[in-house]
């Protein structure tokens, strides 16, 4: 089954594994008219890139992204946009150490399976350097949401048991785990430090809240904005739940207490009193924030010592021995957190759901087609 | 937009609204030579009849289905599914008085914003009704799981603050509320009542698990197991949040903790020593028990005084008045609590994922593909 | 596979067999606010039923069409709109005589060979009867159509070698074959009797145009005006070529005859002088009227005896002994073209083909969706 | 909408334009396991490489394919392959002459009004340039129907009013036209050169043929076999009309002599005496030969002065003037015929087609499903 591509108006194909040639997206579906350059790309591509700060791997990457087609003077044409990032010389490491090892956490076990055979030098497909080719979807669906004054914005919430108290979304940018309250920042890189001492990592928590949303985005029933929504953010490795506005907290209340009123102001505008349904009902927007959190499982490559299994396969793709109980030691220097890394993606795919729901929507009503073709 | 589909190889599509003439589902893509019969369905379909304790409103609603194609002898023909229920005579009820008032927490000011015109005499396609569509699915895919030993099984984990703590998944029938646990459900029942009788609702959580996956279901990248189940679970009206396996609490621990180690049994099959994956590594099922949650918000329809807005439509969908503050106080018989008849809902819809993402993955290796064209 | 759908936005589920309880489509993606009545879809399907005359069979089919969601107060309302006929109560006959044989011309032997079990009562879904659920949504994608001034008008272009010579639109009603040349229609009818007369059946042409198009509709790549019109064409049964514009001729042609030199008027109207493109360039609709022609293929059961084979399966769905020659006379009244009721049918799915092109273009320039989504 | 994808399950995505920085295609859903080198692409690129003879214009492409991703070890992974060609360094041409002027039989005028913008130096993506990355495509179809023994072989069948007459398909290569026939081909070549001579260009009809197909292959109703093949070639540029087996002479025919007879060999296996119906029955393969032919009209670009219209566009993409009439002489050296160029597209196409469809269809059986899932 062909499962690279996401949206249905507005579509995103990544291609591209973490140890081969290149890593790249074909954006499809884009309106044109947009001025789109390689910088507006590269400015999400910058936001994911390691290195940064000790927060995450001291690895480097000199991602370039090159716009390959679908703009012509400065401006999207309607054509796909396909953007490309070379990956840099792999040094021929050796893997034998990993290669008949399931790392813990990972999908080597079930790639191995499911595909009976797999790019043993790292994650593949389902390394986060997948994630770029989401990015570059991001970055142009950011375009599309501008023209109509929306925009998302992602954090980490929480880190480990350390949450964001003062939300201020101007801190966001002003430490390296990008967490929208810079004292709890401080005392989250205090823990992660200590947990890559300890050779062992943390998770934690997203936020994006999306603003200058029209009501109406999503459909009613299965392509609810909500729901398409947490398909994007599940389809992140790594990420092991989502809720939107009042969320799991929702389960604990009264009716009396999650409704939202509504209310209207003296021109008649309508809005709600609160934002517990998190900008969303009947799977359509309300007009209100969009606020989603995800939950983000810690690293799973960690330097410590784990239990695994060992199986080796022949080149005809059948194992050629029985699996037997092993260990592993992950080597090289890992995020020792994702969430610094991961806020941009969420983001970038935030965007995309977006983009690919209000191009949907266009045609909900008659008379928005008849307008739209004639004069 | 068409968003009224679900699926890419196994296709469920519903139809049909709460005050309509019937509602229904075609289901594409089932494979011929299967057993099917309308009792099969209607199983499903009883376990989410209102009615059948004081948990739940006590509307009747007598529905039989009925199926209108692609059954030949007893068996799948592997043509479109048709299975419909005509809806019982809808009684001439006056709906003045919500006809231009939006419910709180309900789809009614979205759905007007969105199409400029709603029937008013219910939630339409966002009522639960619509949800007999997805049960009628979920039925028939629960025949394909079957062939292949799957069984998925959904319940209500909590209620309020009310949990399930000693899970014993035969007592789930035992009780109105669908818990496996009988004592909780007792204190359970208890708070519903008093929830009721202020004119309240309450929130809860719906834990679903699935047995007996083979190894490598889901897509590496968009349709992972995890996100499609999340898309299934967030379409379903009322539900803000979905985790798996460790879900949130995922967020809170070390990667030391959180991984789940590898071990080989004598005949070297390999399994996982714990479950915080949730049975889904890289978005393919690991061979575990698939095991995630959702979280219920309350009903939304209390009997209580709200506030709200009104704001009238003429005749060309345009607003007739000035929309300004009002109250409402909806009328009626609701459920109090929403889990008893969604998890039945939950369930349907996670078989139809799984169904469509087995059927999707029978081409992953060329040999199966080989295999089943030549004999 | 799920194969019964067809579009993209606009989007045409059909379900049923010959032989089955009822059939049906379900049209999801339909703009709300557009006035329909079962009247609207009534119209259509009248034009495809048998009997009207001696060119078709006597069979007699009292097809009601029954909408049942999607429609309140005579407005369509955006979610799906399901339409259903039952089927006339099936007598039952004695199929013994084509249980195990196969129907030369038909799909009886590659439905049992796909699927393992075949409704052996009739052609199933691949029966002529399916397109009922065609003409259900092209009744519907026409009233979005004439939204914008469109109409597709089909006819029979030719009878085996008897062609509409003096075309003349407004005779189309005027004969029993739908022939826009009331004397080739003689002519027709004449040579149609002759071949029932001998037990036997004849092809012909259909010609569709459609006029009022707006510049633009299509799109660049697959998604083609003409090739998304060809896949609708040819996926009516019997359909054996499909031809735009100059078609087949152009293959013959210079460049210099085939191309159509654009003028403009006084006001700086753009215009074709010829149209042998047939309305379409670059996959995208260029103003002109489109013009189109199917081959449809002579009436596969004819009532002389034809060579074929026959070959028995257990209920196991296996063959339950060796395929050999045999003989068949298939009884029965059948139209002796197919034609006069096939009309409806491409003209139906020609307005699908359009309806769903149109509402998926709203979004090709980023202006308008700004205009769609800014007052 | 996103209209640069073509497949369900094995999809194939293009992007790039003539005058782009790349061109390239990514191919999703191809199984696992398959051996794929560059070799395997360039192999099916050549053929579609100009300048080979005085047929096609001396353009020189030294069009080297690069396998970006999806292939380890040699073999497929089941990951997604991209696939990419540099276009050679664009000499900064001046293309004032044809900025604001349409090019008769071109996809200029369309492409403006539709977009508001247009890349002028070439054809874009409407450009026979596209073509590259179907192709691509289409050589990992060929690795995929090879594993089964499916062969797809495509040639130009005629020019103008030259036929191929002593079809033998081993003469394809011997000729620049590939057509299968030395004799007609040479005559065929005669008349090109004159066409040439004259400023003119010429149309054709190509033909394709495949062998070793499975019975059962194409889906009953809209995915028919046969419709996915129209809608394939009609998506390829100066394609004008698709016929299967009798294709328009069918209409011409009567049923006794259209249908194609069954007989059973001394094995039970059956088969058809004849081949009307192209090797579809009911939109599924039914054995024999797949045969189906697509009318390629004439080059529009041809030397000759043509009349059109003259417009320009402000950079607000606003009509800058009123368009009003002009000429134009289409400079450069093109194909005076599409066939030998467009042959190896058109087998892609079909190869696309079939491998798509052959994926989708594993599931038909409930059998096959547990076969494949169970050991």
């Amino acid at each position: 089954m062909a499962g690279s591509s996401f949206g249905k108006n507005f579509v995103v194909t990544t291609w591209g594994e973490s140890h081969g040639k290149a890593v790249g997206a074909v954006i499809d579906g884009c309106p044109a008219g947009i001025e789109l350059s390689e910088e507006d790309i590269q400015k999400y591509l910058d936001r994911r890139k390691p290195g940064q700060s000790d927060m995450t791997t001291a690895r480097k990457e000199d991602d370039k992204a090159e716009i390959l087609s679908g703009v012509f003077e400065g401006k999207t044409t309607g054509t796909p946009i396909s953007v490309m990032i070379r990956n840099s010389d792999q040094h021929s490491a050796d893997y034998s150490n990993i290669k008949d090892v399931y790392r813990p956490g990972h999908a080597d076990y079930t790639f191995q399976k499911k595909y009976g055979i797999r790019d043993y030098r790292g994650g593949g497909r389902s390394s986060g350097r997948e994630t770029v080719g989401r990015v570059m979807g991001g970055a142009v669906a950011a375009k599309i949401l501008s023209s109509l004054g929306i925009k998302a914005t992602a954090y980490t919430l929480s880190v480990g048991d350390i949450k964001a108290e003062n939300i201020d979304l101007s801190m966001i940018n002003e430490n390296p785990l990008f967490m929208p309250d810079n004292e709890a920042a401080k005392r989250a890189e205090e823990y992660i430090r200590e947990c890559r001492e300890n050779n062992d990592s943390v998770g934690g928590v997203i936020e994006c809240r999306i603003t200058g949303m029209p009501v109406g985005i999503g459909e009613t029933v299965f392509d609810k904005l909500d729901a398409n929504l947490a398909k994007a953010m599940l389809s992140i490795g790594s990420v092991k739940g989502f809720e939107i506005g009042s969320g799991f907290e929702a389960a604990k209340k009264n009716g009396s207490e999650n409704n939202d009123p509504f209310y209207a102001d003296e021109d008649g505008n309508i809005n709600k009193k609160t934002n517990n349904a998190g900008g969303v009902l009947g799977g359509m927007s309300d007009g209100s924030d969009i606020v989603f959190r995800i939950a983000v499982k810690p690293t799973p490559s960690i330097a410590r010592e784990q239990k695994t299994v060992e199986e080796s396969y022949g080149p005809d793709g059948k194992p050629a021995k029985k699996a037997q109980d092993s260990k592993i030691e992950i080597k090289g220097r890992h995020d020792p957190v994702i969430m610094p890394r991961a806020v941009v993606v969420a983001e970038s795919m935030a965007m995309i759901t977006i983009a690919d729901l209000l191009l949907s929507g266009m045609s909900s009503r008659i008379d928005s087609v008849v307008e739209r073709y004639t004069e």
